[in-house]
């Protein structure tokens, strides 16, 4: 593939010291737990590190308040403790206001969250954009809830200071980007918060080790929706100039053996036609239309004003569990060998699309004489002679010389590779080695 | 569907009076007839009459001279009356030359008319552009003819005059145009004949009586072929540049259950994706492509000169019935109900193509704030939450918040509503309360 | 079809006499043996013969010195001859260094060359562009050859020289050419050599007895590969400014019953869809994408640089015959009917292709007035009629009527014949009398 990795071991190990120190941090689309979480990935991934000021206008949007919470505690009229911000920092609605009042059960009821999906889980709730104060707790706890009055007590305060992300660039031979991005602001959860930070640290070394390396990467950590507006705010303009193809990153640990890509709003770009070609060829991928709605920062960056070539890619995906947005996705449930396996096939693909694109045949004049470059026999009995190709094992002297003739014939500026893979029925991935080879014989160039 | 209807009985009581007063006449594509006709219809909404002189060029065409027809008979050898305009004006060829002869049944046998399909019933032949004498008796009738000598008697005559058309406006906020067309010129014939003036009538009121319009509404009356070619000799530069799609009305009622629409030349435009989408979805129309070329004058609006995006819709298709061109195609066969019917199905498809068209997203950067417009919840627990929308029904506020987002995110110019509710597998229809709150909103405005 | 053919039987025998002069002799890329079947190919049509200089850069390539094959005899130690230039021409490896060596049996196995899926045949073998010697064995007799001495003698020379090739026009109406370009080259074969030259003969005399030609022929006879690549460096950029469609000829012969044509680089031209167009109606004929990159001289053609829409007929195709590259590809093999059916069909496809280009309708403004032109009738009663059309049969007057419109109404400049066809589920031949009759009308006109 044309880098080297830790070993898998090495890489399972990392990511899982790396989650217990971000797992515990409650986190919201501001303030100090999420500038905490940054400082930690800071430390895997030379991340630079950026503010938004609260009250400024991000296209429709307004960057809120900083909320900080301190304490959250709902007592029963038994002086039972129902929820306790202490013991988990879900029990408390994100960006809940603060309150102090004694109320009843009833009058309780609309301040109080559980999910019947997983009665023994909290459920995750925010409110960033109205005052309103809450608690979560499991539907078993809420089933036990006796009658009478409760004292709700949550000590927070909203704060004019900014909203923070950050992001790291690897540069490559060319300004065109690559961007992989992924969010932090779920207080406390696993597979729908960590997996795609955790895995973006794994991709940084992955990618930075590459022999060479055709795309510029630009790695985004920010909060969810808000954050990426913030980053467009900032940086769309150069996005919208440099950016060839991309990925959010979410939700890629957890049971499910596939990957799952949505694609782009464009529905056909060069990495989603990539991603197709693999799934058609029923690889251990799966992809779902932009259309469902539904996702992550791809819904902010593919918006029809940046309309951004940027896919998803996820393996157990949000809404699609029911651990989803509760306690019980954990590090116990997102694993990690699954993250690892998910770092791998995104390098992978990668690495694939470095090549991808479409590339001119700098002898396109009737067929270049290929067996003075000894990629053709001189004597015309070859029918039994084979190649070694690296990534691709062996290969007939047939099926090689009618691939070399192939992304010859079609490098003419209109077929891409994936197009060209497609006529000879394999992938993208087993037509590199040639197309580096014919790099190295000045027959091909790759155009922009 | 933002307009009131009268009852469906009253409707039905309507066209049925207004059939009894249109049926009798003897029409052609000039004379009295026709001017008699439109001048009925013009009772019912308010048409605009015009006239081309006879020998007027139109293309490749030449008005011809406005026939007169006063009385024609056929007696036989036993002074048996084989066939009387007086008893049925079908009895006549339609432009029969005048003729005042006795011939033998021999020599008649290329002036008489009969229809194998139908043996009781009277067919109707034309011979418009060659001056040529003739009859149409019921097969039955034919079949008893004794040999002998036939007076073969029509008092016509031809006359410089001029070939006539109505047309009507209903002015919309835009210049942009709906051609709504149809025909008159069968004389005594039903289906084929008032089926589409009759429906046009329904139409125009049920078009006047919508909250808004954002097309202008044109409604043409013309004999068919040779007067929509003098229309579109006339207006037909102005109706290249204005209309964005249309309708011509044939064969409207007869016993099929379903509705069948005859796609434009284009076999794309919006509207033919309209129906297509409606027909893909199991509703009870089918379509046909432009390419069967039998048809009525759309032939003449969809010529490659004019191309204009003008579908056909019928129910009980000429040519597809035995009864087609003979006088058994009355008002029994044609019946009322299924002219309201027509009507109604129409009028929602002319509905949902007000809003069909492409959208413009007026916050493209970024999905738009939605829950400070009250489009999406504050709080982040809302998953039993549902919406009621008028004419769409109680809709999950998921499904909701989905197609809102679906409509904003694609209404990038490029994607028509068409396009859209099939990527959520559902109407324009659907949507169109959607889209008309997003316009309130001042989220969204349409586009040409 | 509007063109006079000799009788099949004629051709037959023409074609077999031809053959009998051409199979002997020894050809190559160059040499004595390519003019001299050049010479006798001159007399069936009137080639112009030219040249180009041994040592010439021809984009990649440089065209090799011309070849000399005096003698070539492999002697065993049994003094048994078991190989001989003179007993047959494949004895001896194409293009073979001269040499005279006593050499091991072990030392000689790097120079025989022999076929283990014809062993009774000899196979044929080449090394244009690197020196090196070889004979050619049947499998059979090189299992016999005893362990020895062997005596290896070629006498042969490289001369510096040029390279030939023929070509021949037809002149049509238009410069617009369609290109017809079948090889010589290899020695002794006959399904995979001269079944193309053979195949061409009757074309040229087929084609220069039509009635009229829109398009100028071009017929280029030349050595495989190196001569197509020399041919379009003196002629490519005329050819890239007037070809319109062309063909290679190639395998026209043996036992396979359908024909196989080969599509073009780009898939679609105009050709490629008439083909296909058969093709899809269960006509005799199937196809091949041109992505199989194996192939004749189209590979050169169909280069980015040039991108001719030329596409390859063939029957019994080069590679999915075990009998191919062997002595066995005999006159027996190939046959004469299957040429002579082979040039029918081509030559049907090609008076096809005359007429499926676009059309102007010169009449656009509606319909054109038919009844005018007895292209309808004048009377409305007419569902008995028929009409008699050239090559095509009887026709219900109803059928002709529509395909007469349909051609009309599509040949708006944008639609070609082939597309028109599709929309009436018939072929380009079956509306060729249509098309013309309207020519005659001065309704249509083709376009370029």
């Amino acid at each position: 593939m044309g880098y080297e990795t830790d070993t898998d071991a090495d890489d399972e190990r990392r990511v899982r010291e790396l989650f217990e120190k971000l797992y515990p941090i409650c986190r919201s689309v501001t303030g100090p737990g999420l500038r905490e979480s940054l400082g930690i990935l800071r430390q895997e991934f030379p991340l630079e590190i950026e503010g938004v000021s609260s009250g400024t206008d991000v296209f429709d949007w307004t960057i809120p308040d900083e909320w900080r919470i301190h304490e959250a505690r709902l007592v029963g009229p038994d002086d039972e403790v129902y929820a306790d911000f202490e013991d988990h920092n879900l029990s408390v609605v994100n960006y809940s206001a603060p309150v102090d009042r004694r109320v009843s059960l009833s009058e309780l009821q609309s301040h109080l969250y559980s999910s019947e999906a997983v009665p023994e889980a909290i459920p995750y709730v925010t409110s960033y954009y109205e005052r309103h104060w809450g608690f979560c707790v499991p539907e078993t706890v809420r089933e036990s809830m006796p009658e009478g009055e409760y004292h709700a007590y949550v000590d927070s305060e909203f704060v004019d200071g900014e909203l923070n992300y950050g992001h790291a660039l690897l540069e490559g031979e060319t300004d065109d980007e690559v961007l992989l991005s992924s969010y932090l602001c779920h207080p406390s959860m696993a597979n729908n918060e960590l997996s795609g930070p955790l895995v973006m640290a794994l991709l940084y070394d992955r990618i930075a080790d590459w022999d060479d390396r055709r795309y510029t990467y630009r790695f985004v950590l920010c909060p969810e929706t808000i954050g990426s507006l913030a980053y467009l705010w900032r940086y769309g303009d150069h996005l919208r100039e440099n950016v060839v193809g991309g990925l959010v990153l979410t939700c890629l640990g957890g049971p499910e053996p596939n990957l799952s890509y949505k694609r782009s709003r464009e529905d056909d770009t060069l990495l989603d036609r990539l991603v197709e070609q693999r799934a058609r060829r029923g690889e251990p991928v799966e992809t779902r239309p932009f259309a469902e709605m539904f996702g992550s920062d791809e819904r902010q960056y593919c918006s029809a004003g940046f309309d951004l070539p940027v896919g998803q890619v996820a393996r157990t995906v949000y809404g699609e569990y029911d651990e989803y947005h509760t306690s019980a996705d954990d590090g116990e449930f997102m694993g990690f060998e699954s993250l690892v396996e998910s770092a791998d096939w995104i390098a992978d693909r990668l690495w694939e699309f470095e090549h991808a694109g479409r590339q001119r045949n700098l002898e396109p004049y009737g067929e270049p004489m290929l067996s003075k470059r000894d990629l053709f026999p001189t004597v015309s009995d070859w029918s039994d002679q084979t190649r070694q190709l690296t990534g691709v094992g062996e290969l007939s002297e047939e099926k090689f010389f009618k691939r070399v003739l192939l992304v010859l014939q079609y490098s003419d500026g209109d077929h891409d590779l994936v197009e060209i893979a497609d006529e000879r029925d394999c992938t993208v991935e087993e037509l590199v080695p040639i197309v580096r080879r014919l790099y190295d014989e000045e027959l091909l160039e790759p155009l922009r």
